[in-house]
Order: structure tokens, then C-alpha cells, then sequence
């Protein structure tokens, strides 16, 4: 076979016989072989992958919109799925890494994931670069994670309410076990802590982060001896919930009672009263993880692997200082 | 260059001298070929692209969810751009579309999108599939597109408020030009007429689909000498704005006033009080939109070029019958 010949079949020439045209073909193709993609004049961008928990929340559509733009500035181009979904307790699919390493993902990112040891293990072993957005437990030494200053969030919704005067506040956190409402929580002991006030065990409850458990936790903490005077919910949704649990008492926020949340999605503008709340960039927290990853993908070795970005308070209508007892 | 030897090199062994691998290296590359994936047990998945408008919106995020799942179930992976934003009047950037050609996409689903007869050509002319989820303006004939019912939403909105006893009914649209904008509108009209209700011109305006202008609207039906009592509002977003403008005058939604959204989106069911609406199933025209596609990719020809899913009324707070006007 020489290579003119070869060429011009390559090229698409008239100019061969029909029978070497074959010939060459099946040499190239027993080769193992394939051409190259027609449209060469723009050179396909890189895939990268982000896999989410569900793609129809405020939160996912946050992070969503970050990972894109950023994306999009570097040349790359995003695959997401909502894989962590089809799964008990937030772990991908395995045939859905199998996916992943056919189609040669360039990196992933995963957001409010939980892997298992083996899928660490498989990521690294195929060499595949990823960064966790907020994860949900501590991911293994060298993981690169981003998420928000949890803490800090914590300590400025608790010294917010602190500051109106309030002395017994209450917290509804999401899950327990998840790192950030863990952090969130002790964020508000600590505010707590630091203007000597007692958080009685029956202030701190837990939930899940959506409206209808923290409807129940709201509930019970209204029909405690003490109730309290004001509440931080560690997510925006959690707040609906507890507005909802404060009308069916007829207790009006803020003259009656306090609330604050966490996250500053959009539908904490469309509650009314419009939501007091710590915001936690989520766009350019993802934003961040690409940057992150577009490191690891050019084989530099990550220097810190948590990055946090700074929450801060938003005022809005749903705080004031708490009723007068004797009124 | 033998098939034996240029196999040994293709192959990686190591029974092959230097310097007849690279050799063999050379003339392959010269002949235009790569390489197959490192990874071919299984088969990578085929890509299809989702271009959206934005991502941060509730609405992008059930159109998301829809193609995900369904590509999900289809064995395909879905590559999400941001690309309509990016440019003037909602024309996607023409090195966009070069990016599609060159990562060889398999297929195209454009929500909310306007492409110039240009584009439309150039799609064409690179036989790269695509179906229109929503689009502006009535794509050209042909072209497969997926919407909501609109115009049996606009006539299901004022029999509701018609049906309450409502008589000065208002509406307020989107953009005057959007095709669903002005078919939720004329549904509006035709129940009005099928009422024997008459239409002041006055009682119909336009803005965008977001809240600040539909408040300026809002404001403006209010000081018409004699205001309506009703408002269908063609987005729940538009409603958002209305709830504004009705506080401002210390007017009770739905005391004194009744209003009616469109859309039903998470948004819904955060205000105060809960929006009776129009539910459009967004996540199931992307599911249906997504399935033309892999008709189209499959080389079918599609036989319906517009395919409407249906509305219905989801009744919840905000609607009542009219304020006596005696009282």
C-alpha cells in the first residue's frame, strides 16, 4: 500500500481503482483505525462531566449556571447527569462510571455527592481528575472540594438574631450526618456560646432540608414549655416550612417570631415577608471547581484540597427584635 | 509497511525496532487517521446538546430534568449549553454551532430559541437533527417542535375567572411577539367573546415574562378609571410582580383582587397567598421533545411538526369572586 494511494482513498479522490480503494480500507480498518471526524477545521472542545443529586432545584440550577459559564470560558464543553439520583443514598451508578471512562471523560465534577471507597478508587485507578462541590461527608486526603464557609454562615445568622435581641433561638438543621449542616449548626453553638446563652438540647433539632420536616420540627418546637422567640433553618426551603408551621398558629414573622435560612435561592425573595438568609454563592463555587479542575486536568498537583468561599448575611423583612414578654 | 508489523505498533508490543515504529507512526498520521479511544469495552454513549436560553431559572431546570431522565433512559449523554445568552435577541453564536459540528453532536434540542433562516440552513446543510422546545416564533415548516397548549391554557385562565363571577377581566402577556405569549392571550379573548365579556383595549398589555415590568403593568391597570378585578398573568413570575403591585395599594390578594399565573413552577407555591395557575408540564415536553429527536436521529420523518402537551387549571389561593361593589 503506498501512501499516495492510500491519501487520495483517505481524501475522498475519484481518481482509484474501486478495488484498491477497498483493499486499502480493509487494511486500515483491520489496524484498528478510524478516520478522523469530517468538521477538523474547529477542533472539538473537551468534555467534562458534572454529575448532580437532580436537576430541577433552585440549588442545581446555581451550580449549574456557574460550572457552564466558566466552562465556556475555558473552551470546554459540560455533560451533565443527574446519575447520583438513581441510586440509594447518593452514589453513582457503577454503570454510569463505566460510561465516563468509555467516552473518555477530560474530568468530573460532582455535586453534594457521596462516593464510596471503591468508586474513589476506581476514579483514581482510571485516572480520571474530578473535584467535589459541597459533598456531603469529609471526602478522602487529596479530594479537592469547594463549598461554602459553612460555619461562618452559622455564627452570622446566630449573631444576627443575637444582636436583635433575642436570647432563645433555636436551629433546624438538614441532615445530621451532612458536613455542611453539621458545621452550619455549630456555627450557631458557637455565636451562642461566645454571648454566653444557653442552647437547651431541645433548641437543636434535625431534619432533611426540605419544607415539610422542617413544618414538623417547627411544630414541636412551638409546643416546648419555652418555645423559642426566633429560628435558623440551614436552607432556604426549610423556612417555607417553618412559615408555615408559625400561620397555622397565627404567629406573624417577624412581629411574633424570627427567621432565618440559608442558601439566598430565589424563592427566598418570593416568601413573604421576603427572607432574611445567608447567602452562599453556589455559581461561583462551582465556578471555582471547574477552575479547579481545569488544574488537575493539566496534571498540577491541587495545593489545598477544601476551598471555601465566604457566606454573608442578607437582610430582608423576616427578623426584628423579639416580642415584648409583658405586652 | 506490512499489516503484521504496522498491527505490532498499532498495538503497542514491544517486538517492533524504534525507529520502524515510528515509521509506521508517521505514515499513518500522515494518512489523516487517529487512534480509536483507549477505552472501547463499552460502547461511549451517543452526545446529544440541550441550548438553553439560562440555567439559573426554574423553568430551564424542568426542561433539564425532562431531557436528562429521557436520555438517560435512551443510553444517550446530554451536553448543556448556556449558548442562547450569549448573544443578541436569542440567536445562539455561530462558533457554537461550528463546536457542535465539530464534536459531532447526534442531535440538537433548543429550548426557547430564535435561529436566524441562516442557522436554520446551516443545520440543515451539516444534516445535524433538531427539535425546538418551545420556540419563539413558528419554526419553518419542517421543523419538529415541542410546546404547551397555550391557547387552550389562555381560554382555561378567564372561564375560571369568568366562572367566579369576574367580569373586567385583564391580561397581561410576555413578549408581544413570542408565540406562546400571544396564543395564552388569544385564548384569553376567546373565552371573553364566548362570554359575551367585551375586551377593553386597555385590559390587555405585554411586557416580559419577569416580574418588574408586570408590576409596572400592574400599577398602570390600577389607575385606569374603571380597573379590572381580575388579572391572568402569562407566567408565574409576571404573578410575582402583580402580588407587588397589589400590596403597594393595600389591595388582599384574593379579597380584592384575583389573579391567575401560568407556567406552575416550585415559585408557585411560595408566594402568599399560593397561586391558582396554569400548569404547562415542562419536564414532559423536553421528555417528548427528546424522543422526536432520536425519531429524526434514527432517520425517521417526522410526521406532526408541532406536537402540544396539554395545561390544566391547578387551583390553590389566589383566585375568588369578586369584591361587591356595593360593600
Amino acid at each position: 500500500m503506498s501512501v499516495p494511494t492510500a491519501s487520495k482513498v483517505v481524501n475522498g479522490r475519484e481518481d482509484v481503482a474501486p478495488d484498491t480503494r477497498r483493499r486499502v480500507t480493509e487494511v486500515l480498518d483491520r489496524l484498528g483505525y478510524v478516520r478522523r471526524p469530517r468538521f477538523e477545521a474547529s477542533k472539538p472542545p473537551a468534555l467534562i462531566d458534572l454529575v448532580v443529586h437532580s436537576l430541577d432545584t433552585a440549588w442545581s440550577g446555581a451550580v449549574l449556571h456557574g460550572v457552564e459559564q466558566a466552562a465556556h470560558d475555558a473552551g470546554l464543553d459540560v455533560v451533565v447527569s443527574a446519575g447520583l439520583t438513581r441510586t440509594r443514598g447518593g452514589r453513582p451508578e457503577r454503570g454510569w462510571l463505566d460510561k465516563l471512562c468509555a467516552r473518555g471523560s477530560s474530568g468530573v465534577l460532582f455535586n453534594l455527592a457521596e462516593l464510596t471507597p471503591t468508586q474513589y478508587a476506581w476514579l483514581d485507578e482510571h485516572r480520571i481528575p474530578f473535584v467535589m462541590i459541597d459533598p456531603v461527608l469529609e471526602p478522602p486526603p487529596g479530594v479537592p472540594s469547594v463549598g461554602a464557609a459553612n460555619w461562618q454562615g452559622g455564627v452570622s445568622a446566630a449573631e444576627h438574631l443575637i444582636g436583635l435581641g433575642h436570647r432563645r433561638i433555636a436551629v433546624i438543621g438538614g441532615y445530621r450526618r451532612k458536613q455542611c449542616s453539621s458545621a452550619r449548626v455549630a456555627g450557631y453553638r458557637s455565636a451562642m456560646a461566645a454571648a454566653g446563652l444557653r442552647v437547651p438540647p431541645d433548641y437543636v433539632r434535625y431534619g432533611n432540608f426540605d419544607e415539610t420536616v422542617s413544618y414538623q420540627r417547627m411544630c414541636e418546637l412551638l409546643e416546648l414549655p419555652e418555645p423559642p422567640t426566633a429560628v435558623f433553618t440551614c436552607s432556604d426551603q426549610m423556612a417555607l416550612g417553618v412559615y408555615q408551621a408559625l400561620a397555622k398558629r397565627g404567629l406573624r414573622v417577624p412581629d411574633d417570631f424570627s427567621v432565618v435560612g440559608f442558601d439566598d435561592l430565589p424563592q427566598a425573595r418570593w416568601v413573604t415577608p421576603a427572607l432574611t438568609t445567608i447567602r452562599q454563592p453556589l455559581s461561583e463555587m462551582a465556578a471555582t471547581a471547574l477552575r479547579s479542575l481545569l488544574r488537575l486536568m493539566s496534571g498540577e498537583v491541587p495545593e489545598g484540597t477544601r476551598t471555601e468561599l465566604s457566606t454573608r448575611l442578607v437582610l430582608r423583612s423576616s427578623t426584628a427584635p423579639p416580642p415584648d414578654p409583658l405586652s
